[in-house]
């Protein structure tokens, strides 16, 4: 990889994880930095494909593993079992994220991360901070990113800063976020030519916390009743994942994106834990649950009480 | 303590931590967060007072642990054992630092920490960024702090950074760090009133890594012959520390800040680690470690490494 830092996202990685890269590369090469490079760690999914396909622009390469001592910077994500799966022998030179923490590191390195919606508003900051211009393609990038994470602000995770850069990139962009997010979004419901596994997997994090080893996966969806038809299908890739990981739960959500609610199906041993996490019942491995769409806010910390 | 967001530094806090601690307070009020306050976890040392007495400023005032749900802002530290004992019950707002790391947080929060010799050189960029005005105070404050961590930018942590960041102080406080600053490293050399136990918890650290227990602690002098005078006593009040903590190892490090050397007492079960750490023969529990001068980079690293 021609000696050069490389900057990237987590696994199965969404539209913040490919366009934060992106936009990190950019910030490093602007402040004289020539030898970053952004890359990916899983495939591009549909609604990442729309942003790029729109602004003409390449995917990042697709990295699988690093070697010793690779310099790295890790946007988006902090955690190892997020990660690549060899991170432990990385230096990681900076992380810009928005998430929760796990993270150790035995020497300094540059760490910025704010309770905000998206990577973005971190690095849109960071750009007006070391007065660099953010052009069109890179405020289009920004705003795609924050549509994403947000639901077009609609998510409990939405903040004032979010809504605040928003603004300013939809000036930048020429963009209207209720127009162009929705687009997005709507282009990364279609899982028409997808395979089970492969929906299942186009969000999917692992967490081990509370002694338990379990995956949280998430689809966009305007069109709940067409991803249920389907559900046994489903089930069957859930069930390989948990027995080939030796998970102790899974749950996939399928979020509709018009309605605000996620259908979820929870499978393995803990799959109860939901029913108290959320105070529903399970029928037929399923529950709705009404209102909830994040699921760093509102799925992952009840799960997390319920466990303890 | 009327509800506030506490702001702090680490246990036997040296002068980054105090004044990080005020200059962090400052900086929340400039931005309109009035419900803020400077605290510390120990003693005031004599550098920091002699900083605090040439500003006409108090001490913050002494907290000792915290209530559940407790509000903190960390500066210049972010691991468990450096901070107050029952850390786990509180709310982490934020952290502004520049040490290794070793944190979890199960839930978002400001992180800032930067690869550079001081607290302060991260907080001087967060005032320049939010465009709030470095008074003189402010800046003499800031000063202190890295003329501190840095030995007057002799040490090996002093990045470009801090220099670029002291020349500014310089010019807003009307001070020369290389008077000042040595005036105060002198101030802070003044010893003898203290009982040999004062003197190894001027600035001591617990580490807990590579399975190991153990403390680094330090002391500057201009006169390593009249602490060696002491020896036994110091021998005495280190050997009750490890077996009151159940360490594995001390070290007591007398750094010389005039010629910049360090002599060292090491003792505990694993005291010879100092021999391969340092590439010296211990004689009489002492050793002599030539040019090095900073716990961070040329202390811990080469321990680490021989405790692998």
């Amino acid at each position: 990889m021609e000696n050069k830092v490389l900057i990237f996202g987590h696994q199965n990685p969404d539209t913040d994880s490919i366009t934060s890269s992106i936009v990190m590369e950019n910030l490093e090469k602007k402040l004289g930095n020539e030898n970053v490079k952004a890359v990916r760690l899983g495939n591009v999914n549909k609604e990442t494909k729309f942003v790029l396909n729109f602004l003409g622009m390449e995917e990042p390469e697709l990295i699988e593993n690093i070697e010793d001592g690779q310099e790295v910077i890790l946007v988006d994500h902090n955690e190892n079992t997020q990660s690549i799966s060899n991170l432990s022998n990385a230096k990681i030179l900076k992380v810009i994220d928005h998430h929760t923490m796990n993270f150790v590191a035995p020497y300094q390195l540059y760490y910025r991360a704010e309770p905000v919606g998206c990577t973005q508003t971190v690095l849109y900051k960071m750009y007006k901070e070391n007065d660099v211009e953010i052009d069109k393609n890179i405020a289009t990038l920004m705003l795609s990113a924050i549509a994403s994470d947000t639901l077009v602000l609609k998510s409990p995770t939405t903040t004032d800063e979010d809504r605040k850069v928003v603004k300013k990139l939809e000036e930048i962009s020429g963009l209207d976020i209720n127009v162009f997010g929705v687009d997005m979004l709507k282009a990364g419901t279609d899982i028409s030519d997808y395979t089970p596994e492969q929906v299942i997997n186009i969000d999917s994090k692992l967490f081990e916390q509370a002694n338990k080893k379990f995956r949280i996966a998430q689809v966009n969806t305007a069109d709940l009743d067409s991803i249920f038809k389907k559900q046994a299908y489903f089930e069957q890739a859930i069930n390989d994942d948990i027995e080939k990981e030796n998970l102790d739960f899974y749950v996939f959500a399928a979020t509709d994106i018009i309605n605000s609610n996620s259908k979820i199906i929870s499978l393995g041993n803990d799959a109860p834990v939901v029913e108290k996490a959320f105070g529903v019942s399970i029928d037929n491995n399923t529950a709705m649950l009404e209102n909830i769409v994040s699921r760093k806010k509102q799925m992952l910390p009840p799960i997390l009480d319920s466990l303890k």
